[in-house]
């Protein structure tokens, strides 16, 4: 490979996508931690909410996102959906024909790795908590782990509708966390969470260690890129794109990656 | 018609129908004050939430599941969800070709009628109050009367995650009734409201009136019933069909109807 052509590649844009803006806070922690990485963000506002699809709908969402992504030159491309990162399977990875990081895998090989955590907490929606995303993975590799699983499924309309920062998310918290004692590590299985995160702190304590997708995740990124050998050196414009764009989507928008971005609307469904 | 006959139109059932399961609180309203009538209650869960679908989307659902509604013999239908009600026209009521109840027109008359009525509150999901479904036809007819309008979003959510009655509820609500201050009534805008009444008589006192889908629209259906001489004298079996089954939508129609009811499967769509 010239250099020329390497810098072209590495220079390509990592392709994010969730089923709504949740997602934007894994982008927001990739940014935080590759600064030189182009994003290109992609929200598929139209099919949301995922966990209410089938497997069969949800798959076929994926694969049309994914072609929409390489054909812009991605060069990797992060599912920072949970939904949509438990119903990959090898098929659908070649499919997609990109290098693709998940929001689950890297969160439980962050945990089961540290063996100093023996009872570890899980929070998500019910379907994530149902499908035993991260429980069933965790348990494979480490048998000695107690799991406290809960589902949480009214955090991510207290996050959406404005209640994110105040005694409506502390008493809703206090509420689901009831009971979820002694542990050693919390997982917050869904990307909403972030948002939560120094009212979790307040209530679990500070020995408890918080597991945070968008940290995990952007880390898992800039390993798979150094391993690829394509770590950016310069940055373009990020480019955010929704299926289906209201005023709400543009306001949580600016929540979740944190700072004011524009939300351009492509809907890849056929009219 | 001869007597034979004219029991038999009148013994026919009353269909309602929601984009899932909370008009069941009107479902349940109807049963209260008629007795005597047979339900057959279509819940359109598989393409829950209406709200965030096209106006023209939604006419096609109300279609098909009055369609369906009147190849089970109904006499009448009651459409017990406000963005299907906002989206009836002359051309989908000739189309339905039975009488029709929606919740917004009963609860407008029986606020216009009312002279003592001059400041009144409306609360409801964003999509009710940003279509101004109930302002714009109070403010027609009755152009004296203040409106205090406010989107509630997160109240659905609270009810439908099991928050409905206690500390949560009354936070939540507490926050978006904060401000809206001599109301001489208070509309409640959706249907999963009623579940929230006391805890809403608590925060307003008791000059305010409460009013409320499930009464207003069951004393429509009474008065309908009574004009068209079908009054039933002689109940048999409701029955409840959703769209998409789930053990979540179990629990809740339990929660909406005030006591345990089994619910059908029966999909309208052409898979």
């Amino acid at each position: 490979m010239s250099n020329k052509t390497k810098y072209a590649t590495a220079r390509a844009p990592i392709g994010v996508f969730d089923s709504g803006v949740g997602g934007l806070t894994v982008a927001s922690g990739i940014e935080g931690l590759l600064p030189q990485e182009t994003l290109i963000y992609f929200g598929d506002t139209e099919h949301l909410p995922y966990g209410d699809k089938s497997r069969h709908a949800i798959r076929s969402y994926i694969a049309n996102i994914s072609t929409f992504l390489a054909d812009r030159g991605c060069k990797l491309i992060v599912v920072a959906c949970n939904s949509a990162s438990s119903v990959l399977d090898d098929e659908l990875l070649q499919h997609m024909a990109l290098p693709v990081v998940n929001v689950i895998d890297p969160v439980v090989e962050s945990v089961v790795k540290n063996k100093d955590l023996r009872r570890i907490g899980v929070i998500g929606t019910r379907r994530t908590v149902r499908s035993e995303a991260y429980s069933a993975k965790i348990k494979a590799a480490r048998p000695d782990v107690e799991l406290l699983e809960k589902a949480t499924p009214l955090l991510a309309s207290v996050i959406e509708e404005g209640f994110y920062d105040g005694e409506v998310a502390r008493l809703v918290l206090s509420k689901y966390l009831d009971g979820m004692d002694r542990m050693d590590a919390l997982i917050l299985g869904c990307t909403h969470y972030p948002l939560l995160k120094n009212t979790i702190r307040e209530i679990v304590g500070d020995d408890v260690l918080l597991i945070d997708a968008p940290d995990v995740v952007a880390t898992s990124v800039k390993s798979t890129l150094i391993q690829m050998d394509l770590v950016s050196d310069q940055r373009e414009d990020h480019q955010f794109f929704v299926s289906d764009l209201t005023e709400n989507f543009q306001e949580m928008a600016r929540l979740f990656f944190g700072s004011s971005i524009a939300l351009t609307e492509h809907s890849l469904s056929e009219h």
